[in-house]
């Protein structure tokens, strides 16, 4: 045990972390119960190496949501920092965030169906903290409509993004079409009507 | 046993049957894995009695989808019915479908849970046939946008409707507002540019 924690072995781990998190996710998304003896066999990687870092499966998807979700909040804030119309802003924010989506679908997937809702709408909100606030500046210069509260208004771009990341992986919509779709359909829905012509 | 399952006792379990369902769906929602035993004592019915019905919970909770999918089977067919303009029907079509969403959402959310994703789809599909015939129709005539598959605004319908739900059940949107809410945001996505004036 004294070895198998040593600060080598730990070095090494650290080194895998990110072999470990993707193999991990991996196994959890074809069974949420994987043990973690299998989990430690697709990384790789030594029982007692995954358990110095990740002591449970809740622990390793928790790293994992929260390896996508610092990705999706750092594309956000890159676009949601644009000062120009929060329409035009807002359209390039959807097809930045639909990249990271797209990316860490199966991390979100498993994430959903296995942390609490608490640790989901907590991260949630984390990502959706530029969007509220574009569709508020927008909803102030009159660009986007004001007859929906902005809370409805995020919980749309937040569905409609979902629900399109749902056809790409049933097959129904390609990837390459879902960031034009997304726009087209989320613009509609959230412009001032003097915004759609 | 050959008591127990007489014409009698199958007679009385028929007429109970509403309340059983109801019974059955409560507690299956507070916790998926009820058992049938926790299940009867809750309906106020012999385990016998439950069993000569619902041989299994999956089976319960596929009478109890049963029961809502019909329900809004028949609301979604007596609006989309309506020879008017498309978009004019589809309006009321989501508000009559919103009140159907409503009373059967404990359902729907523990349907989801716990049967299989094939079940769910077919349901999904009979229910939402209507919404496509109409949004198909409404494309022909021009009422409805045709730059966008009539697959993907059928999938905006159902978010949507399933969007506001959850934020009913959240306590962030009130039952009363939600239709008015719902058919703001889903004509604006739908409707083709001229129509939104």
């Amino acid at each position: 045990m004294a070895v198998e924690s040593s600060p080598r072995r730990r070095a090494d781990a650290e080194r895998n972390a990110t072999a470990i998190l993707d193999a991990g996710l991996e196994c959890l998304l074809v069974d949420p119960q994987t043990s973690m003896t299998a989990i430690a066999r697709a990384a790789g990687v030594s029982r007692v190496t995954l358990y110095s870092h990740f002591p449970t499966r809740e622990i390793l998807l928790e790293a994992a949501l929260e390896r996508s979700v610092a990705e999706a909040v750092h594309a956000l804030d890159v676009e949601a920092g644009d000062a120009g119309p929060a329409d035009e802003t807002l359209a390039r924010l959807m097809r930045s965030s639909w990249q990271v989506l797209d990316r860490n679908f199966s991390t979100f997937t498993a994430a959903a169906a296995a942390l609490p809702p608490d640790v989901i709408r907590d991260r949630h909100d984390r990502i959706l903290r530029p969007v509220r606030d574009l569709i508020l500046r927008g909803q102030q210069e009159d660009a986007i409509r004001r007859d929906l509260s902005a809370d409805w208004l995020v919980t749309v771009v937040y569905q409609l993004m979902h629900a399109a990341a749902g056809e790409v992986q049933a097959g129904r919509l390609t990837s390459a079409a879902a960031p034009d779709v997304l726009t087209a359909t989320v613009l509609a829905a959230l412009r001032t009507r003097g915004g759609q012509q």
